[in-house]
């Protein structure tokens, strides 16, 4: 088989770098390891800056995210007690849309069947090669046989347990990474939001936020230590904890249902380079980040709108955009690092500090970060800003 | 002795609570432990807020801080080899002013002496008494004869080390302090500065500072270990240091004689309060921030214009300023502390961080910090605020 641009993965990267290409008429093919049913299954991310609803519009992706996304113009910031909104609109002039990264894909998958692009579904042991040289090629193996997949470049949407960042010689790669003594105790739940925006809470029992994904389901997470099992959160002591850390005067927290849940450890991960010769990498086969901010998804579609846009010069004539796309990729995701790191560490209790007075110094001087960032028209639109999204 | 305001320390905090309750007819006493020409001699900060000057300007206390002050429109940030301006005039139309704390004293010192003030030096083993009932007193020795200074209010302006926060009850005590991997050698150096504002630098052997005490004068900072000697520093490994970590292309350090060099370690710490029935401590006998960002002798002056109101709101009846004294102070000290430790960490290389991945991650997330704070419009005004100085 011969296209010119293999995508691996057939996540929410792949299925929208898929649509530019399909846009600009350029061929491709799509791998992926899992089932059609098991992509349609993954839930994960739910806010999508600004830029990423505008790309997928464009694209003429977005009448179901019209339809069922809700927008929002700012999110609550919490703190001893006190609730405080941060009204992106008025400061920046931009929103964010809480949209499921399952329903964002299941859209992407449609259109793709409707247009017939290729998409191999259990396409097993995909291994890019020759991606140094001129002849680029995805070995895979589909119902017992092997292809080849020969193409001009191959990309990596694949993920952060793929196979295309271990392809990359080791001399060229390095991996700068962080864990956090935090991870996140995640439920949905059959009730509609107690809040019209999402709410962020630093609370002395630890992080607790409000979120959603539809005007029916809620979205709430805790703050719990990495290692904790979900086995000893009953859903009653879940509900009595997100009842007291989001709790403010005269604002009731309606429980459900609780259907889903699950506890996630928090890492910060970048890889060095996201190109080597003709092979890419987009999302999260070359960056994590801590989910506070919600910028995973969204920096995954920041990389496919510049790698798209990269090829596309490539082909009329200019290599110098895909020639640049690692580090302009990269300078736009270490600020993004850093924003979600900000985010984290001010929201969430530092229990691995020693030292008692540490601890609360640690404490008391996010309280006053919180008490300066709420109060200055100057910090909540940094804050606005980023969180909206940076420019793609 | 009898008086209405027993002030402990002769310091800038102390001598500036003299003068405002001077200007409003307010009787005072000033002891301190050193002598006049000791405390003439105390080389400290040398960066005014906007704030802090308006203060001064209002008492009359000006004219030399006008004649010899080198007022600042911003400062320059610098990683990776660039070297970025964030204008104060521009962003939030403030500056600060470099003068000297040293020179500062001097001046007010001069004052109190045309006007007659009462100044105790090397008034021995002062300790304050009964400030929770009606009859405040100090006792103190003076030429060994032990005195008694009965007053109505006992301000510790007497610092870090000073017995006013000792003699608070512990159970009203809590002290909150953090400690950090870096200690900042300091020289002063006869050449002029080669710069027109304040460089902060950011490199991979640590951070750089370039300020500056007079148009002949150059103040320098190199980030060291905190337990480093000074003796391994001969005077050419220092500028040797200053040269590689400050150095820009096209730009020239001009080195000169070093007359004084010094290692100082660097820590947070907040008292959890700053009053105790008819005591109120102000500067660092309350608070002590690192140095990044030039806030210790700003935060004094804040804390004295505060207490000098209350103090004066007090005496026309309304008792609720000197009530809310210390929440107030400690309200603003919070966010004081966080832009302190803030700076600190975005401008200092944390090479306490054990694993190499995690280090590499950190210096990196810091460029990208440098690159979004030097790009942002609102997040240069963000620091403009704060470092030009929150309201008092």
């Amino acid at each position: 088989m011969q296209t010119s641009v293999a995508i691996i993965g057939a996540g929410p990267a792949g299925l929208l770098l898929g649509h530019i290409l399909h846009q600009a008429g350029v061929p491709f093919v799509i791998l992926e390891r899992q089932s059609r049913e098991y992509v349609l299954g993954r839930i994960r991310a739910g806010v999508l800056e600004q830029g990423s609803v505008d790309i997928v519009t464009e694209l003429g992706l977005d009448a179901n995210l019209r339809a069922r996304g809700l927008e929002h113009g700012g999110i609550y910031l919490q703190y001893e007690g006190e609730r405080r909104h941060i009204d992106f609109r008025e400061l920046v002039g931009r929103t964010v849309t809480v949209y499921g990264q399952q329903a964002l894909v299941t859209d992407m998958l449609a259109e793709h069947e409707r247009i017939g692009s290729t998409i191999v579904f259990e396409a097993a042991d995909a291994a890019p090669h020759g991606f140094d040289g001129g002849d680029p090629v995805v070995v895979y193996t589909h119902e017992g046989v092997v292809h080849e997949l020969h193409c001009e470049f191959i990309v990596g949407a694949d993920g952060y347990h793929g196979v295309c960042r271990p392809s990359i010689p080791a001399a060229q790669l390095h991996v700068l990474e962080r864990g956090y003594p935090f991870g996140w105790l995640g439920i949905l739940a059959d009730v509609p939001p107690s809040t019209d925006d999402l709410i962020y809470a630093l609370h002395p029992d630890g992080f607790a936020m409000h979120s959603m994904r539809s005007l029916q389901v809620s979205r709430l997470y805790l703050q719990v230590d990495p290692d904790e099992s979900i086995d000893d959160w009953s859903d009653a002591r879940i509900w009595e904890a997100l009842q007291t850390r989001l709790g403010v005067p005269g604002w009731t927290l309606t429980e459900g249902a609780i259907t889903e849940k699950s506890i996630t450890p928090m890492r910060s991960f970048v890889t060095s380079t996201l190109a080597s010769g003709r092979l890419f990498l987009v999302g999260d086969a070359g960056h994590i980040v801590p989910p506070t901010g919600a910028k995973g998804l969204n920096s995954a579609i920041a990389d496919v709108a510049l790698l798209g846009r990269a090829i596309l010069e490539h082909r009329a004539g200019d290599d110098a955009p895909l020639a640049g796309y690692s580090d302009r990729a990269l300078s736009r995701q270490w600020k993004v690092q850093h924003f979600s790191q900000w985010m984290t560490e001010m929201l969430h209790v530092h229990r691995e500090v020693p030292d008692a007075s540490a601890r609360a110094f640690r404490y008391r001087s996010q309280v006053g970060q919180l008490e300066y960032v709420t109060e200055s028209v100057a910090a909540r639109q940094s804050l606005a800003e980023q969180y909206a999204g940076l420019p793609f």
